[in-house]
C-alpha cells in the first residue's frame, strides 16, 4: 500500500511544477509588455548610433553602447571579445542611369552591394538580362564581354515563409560578380532581394574569387528592375554608374558580452543577435531587434529575481553581415576556453510578430522543445519545429555539435520589405511586436534553464 | 476476403480526397499570392471612396463602388439589398483645449465620438477624472455636476488578445455619456481605446437613453490623456470644446450581394465583411480589408472553375460602425424568405497576418472546424477556437441557430493602433498580409462547401 499513492503524488508533483513555470512565464510576459525597456533600447540603438556596418565609426560606437547598456543592466559579468573584421565603406558618390536609343533616360534606385568594389570613374556599357545565375553560366563569353549584366529574377510570391524566397536569390547576390566577370562582364547589377514592387534597393554582401576579374555590383529597385527588364524589350540600353565604395585593412571589433553566472555549474547557454548592421537605414529589424530582444530576455529574468542553474550569457556579436567573424571568433575561444556549451537562442529575423522557435538538434531535442508547446501556447507560440538557429551561433555547433540551437520564429511576412534598406528604421517596428518576441526569448531562456 | 481490401479502400479514398483539398488549397494560394486583387481592390476602396460613415455621400458611392465589382466579377447574381440606417455627421468645428490656472494651455487631439451631439457653441467646464464607469456610478451627482467627466481607462498591456484590452474599455465609449449625463456633467470626454501612447484620437459608436439628459462626447489621444490626468493631480483644469456634429433623419441604405449559385441545393453559405467605416481615415483596415478579403474569396474560386454545391454569397454590410441595420436586415429577410442558412465567414479584424478562425457552434461543429487543422496548418493558419464570428453574420443566428458562424482570426497586436482614427488608411495595409488573408477566407469557404 505504501507506494499506492506514488503514480499521483508523481503526478501532482509535475502539475505542481507545470504550473510554478506557467506562473513565472506569465510574470515575464507581464514585465515585457507593461515595463518592458526593449522599445526604448532599439530607439535609442537606431537614432542614438544609426546605421552600424562593421569597421565603421557607428560600429565602435554600437560597442560602448552595448557595454553601457550591459552594465546598467548589472549583470555578474560585462566584458568584450576581441575579433578582427572587415573594413568595407560605401563611399560618398553612388549614382546610376539607364538611357535608350530613343531617348528615355532614367535615374536609377541604387545601392552598391557590401565588399563590391567602385566603378574607378564613370562606368558605361550596354545592359544583358539573365534570369539567374544558371542562365548567365548559359551564356557565351561573346554575349557577355564588355557588357553590365542584370540579372533579375524576382521573389517567388507562392511560398508561404518569405525566407524560401529570399533563399531562392541569395546566390544571384553572393556570386554574381563572380559569374558574369568570368564571362567578361564589366560590372553586375541585380534586382534587389525583396517582397514587394517598390522605391527602395536593397543591398547585401557580396564576394569576390582569387583569380576572378573584380568587377563593381550594386542591386537596383524592384520597380527600376520592372523598367529596365521591359526598355530591354525593346532595345539597347546603356546603364551608367559611379560608386566609390572601397574595402579597407581590417580592423579591430569587439562582441559584446554579458552574463549571469550559473549557481549549480558551469554550463552555459548563450542568447544574442548581431549588433552590426548594413550602412543604410538604421539596422531596425536587421538585427537592432534580435540585439534589444536578447539583452531584454536576460534583464527580465533578473528583474525577477531569478536565480539561474546554468551560465546565461548574452552576446551582442560583430560582424553577422559579412564575414561572420564575430560568430566563428565566439565559438573559437568557447572551445579554447574548454567551456561547456549546452544551448543558444538567436534572433535575427525582426522585430514583428513571433510565432515559434526552429530547432537545431536530434528528433529527442526537437521533441524536448515541442513539449513546451502547452506551456508557451497562451502566448501564441505555436511553431516548434525543425531549422534554423541563427548565423551567429551556428559555428558553436562545430566544436559543440550535441548542443541544442533554437532561432526566435516571426512571421516573415513584411521582414523583406525592409531588409538591407534604407526604410529599416525604428518607424517601420511595432513596440508590442516587439515586446512579445523579447518576452518569448526570456521565456525559452527559462525554459532551458529549468528543463535542461 | 472480399472485404480484405476494403479498409485499405476507404484509406485511399481518404487520403485522395485529403490531396485532392491540398492541391486545391495551394492553388488558392498561388492565385492570391500571384495574380490577387484583393491590395488594388482595397487601395481602391481606400483612395477612390475614402471614409464612408453610414448615411454620407461616400457611403452611397460605396454601394456602388461594391456592386461594380461584384459584377466586374462576373458572379451569376449581384444585387442591392435595401435598409434604413442612422445618418450621423462630424460637421465642420471640432477642437478642444486643456487649460490650468497656473498658466498652461494644450489644443487636445480630439475626435467626437460617433452618434454624439454637438456642443452648441463652445462648451467650458472643470474636469473630473474617474477611472472607469464604476468609479463614476459611485461619484455623488455633487462631485460630477457642471462638469466634464474624463474617464481614463488604459487599455491592460498584459493581454496577449489586444481584443480583450479593448473589449474591457468598450462600455465606457458606449456608456459613458449616459452615466455622466445622469450624475449631471455637462460633457464626458474619454481616453482613447488604443494600444499604443501616441497623437491619435479613436472615435467608435455611443448612444443615449431615453429620459437620461443628452450630453457631448468625445475621445481624446492617449498622450493627451496622460497629460491630462498629469495636470488634474497638480490642481483644476478647465476643458473648453467645440463640436457641432449632429444626428439627421434615417436614410435609404443597401447592403451589396454578390453570389455563385449552388448545384446541389439551396443551402447557402455567407461570407462578408461590412462596408461602411467610420468618417476618419479611410476604412483600410475597418473593414475595407474585410471586404476585399470576402471579395477575393470568391473571386479566387470562380477564377479556379471551381464548382460548388452549395450557394456561395457574398455580403459587403452597411452599417455595421452604428447600428448593425445591415447585418440585422440580411438575417431577417432570410428568414422570411425561408432561406437555409448552413454556414457563415466573417472578417472584421483587419488586413494584419491571418492566424486562424474563431468558431461559433456546438463541440461538434468545433471539432469538426479543428479537424482542417493539418490541411491548413502549412498555410500558417493555426489557430481553430471557440469564439466569435462577427457582428454583421451574428443576427443569423437567431434565425438559424444550428448554423456554424467563423471569424477570420487576424493577429491583433497592431489592430488597435489604427482602428477608428486618422491612421487607419491604405498604406497601413501589408500587401502579403492582406493576401494571406483572402487566401484564408477562400480555403475555409471551399471547405466547408466541400464538407458540408
Amino acid at each position: 500500500m505504501k507506494n499506492f499513492f506514488l503514480p499521483f503524488i508523481i503526478l501532482f508533483s509535475f502539475t505542481v511544477l507545470a504550473q510554478k513555470e506557467e506562473v513565472f512565464i506569465r510574470k515575464i510576459y507581464d514585465e515585457a509588455l507593461e515595463n518592458g525597456e526593449a522599445y526604448e533600447n532599439l530607439r535609442s540603438l537606431c537614432k542614438d548610433i544609426g546605421a552600424r556596418v562593421t569597421g565603421s565609426a557607428e560600429a565602435e560606437m554600437a560597442v560602448e553602447w552595448g557595454q553601457r547598456l550591459l552594465k546598467a543592466a548589472n549583470f555578474d559579468k560585462v566584458y568584450l571579445q576581441e575579433i578582427m573584421v572587415p573594413h568595407w565603406e560605401r563611399g560618398t558618390k553612388e549614382v546610376g542611369w539607364i538611357t535608350t536609343e530613343n531617348g528615355k533616360l532614367l535615374k536609377l534606385d541604387i545601392l552598391a552591394l557590401g565588399m563590391s568594389i567602385g566603378t574607378n570613374g564613370l562606368l558605361s556599357a550596354e545592359v544583358i538580362e539573365v534570369e539567374d545565375l544558371d542562365a548567365l553560366r548559359n551564356k557565351s563569353a561573346a554575349a557577355i564581354q564588355g557588357k553590365i549584366v542584370f540579372i533579375n529574377k524576382p521573389f517567388d510570391q507562392k511560398l508561404i515563409k518569405t525566407f524560401q524566397a529570399y533563399g531562392a536569390c541569395w546566390p544571384i547576390r553572393g556570386n554574381g560578380a563572380v559569374e558574369a566577370a568570368k564571362k567578361g562582364a564589366l560590372g553586375v547589377v541585380i534586382r534587389s532581394l525583396a517582397t514587394p514592387t517598390d522605391h527602395f534597393a536593397h543591398t547585401g554582401s557580396m564576394h569576390y574569387e582569387a583569380n576572378v576579374n573584380k568587377i563593381p555590383a550594386a542591386a537596383i529597385s524592384t520597380k527600376h528592375a520592372n523598367v529596365l527588364s521591359d526598355w530591354l524589350k525593346e532595345g539597347k540600353v546603356i546603364l551608367k554608374m559611379e560608386m566609390d565604395c572601397a574595402q579597407f585593412a581590417d580592423k579591430v571589433s569587439y562582441n559584446v558580452i554579458g552574463e549571469m553566472t550559473g549557481k549549480e555549474d558551469a554550463q552555459i547557454i548563450t542568447i544574442g543577435g548581431h549588433l552590426d548592421s548594413w550602412d543604410v537605414g538604421e539596422g531596425a529589424h536587421d538585427d537592432g531587434a534580435g540585439v534589444v530582444h536578447s539583452v531584454e530576455a536576460l534583464r527580465i529574468l533578473k528583474e525577477l529575481g531569478y536565480k539561474n542553474k546554468h551560465t546565461l550569457r548574452v552576446v551582442l556579436f560583430m560582424n553577422e553581415e559579412n564575414g561572420n567573424f564575430g560568430g566563428k571568433t565566439y565559438a573559437k575561444i568557447a572551445a579554447e576556453k574548454k567551456e561547456v556549451h549546452i544551448a543558444a537562442i538567436e534572433s535575427d529575423r525582426g522585430g514583428f510578430l513571433p510565432v515559434g522557435f526552429d530547432v537545431v538538434g536530434d528528433s529527442t531535442q526537437l521533441k524536448f522543445v515541442q513539449n513546451m508547446y502547452k506551456i508557451l501556447n497562451p502566448f501564441q507560440i505555436y511553431r516548434l519545429e525543425a531549422g534554423y538557429g541563427g548565423v551567429d551561433i551556428n559555428p558553436l555547433r562545430e566544436y559543440y555539435p550535441a548542443m541544442l540551437q533554437l532561432g526566435l520564429a516571426i512571421s516573415s511576412q513584411r521582414y523583406f520589405d525592409y531588409h538591407h534598406a534604407h526604410s529599416d528604421v525604428f518607424e517601420n517596428v511595432n513596440k508590442r511586436e516587439l515586446e512579445l518576441g523579447a518576452a518569448a526569448m526570456s521565456a525559452m531562456l527559462y525554459l532551458l534553464d529549468q528543463k535542461l
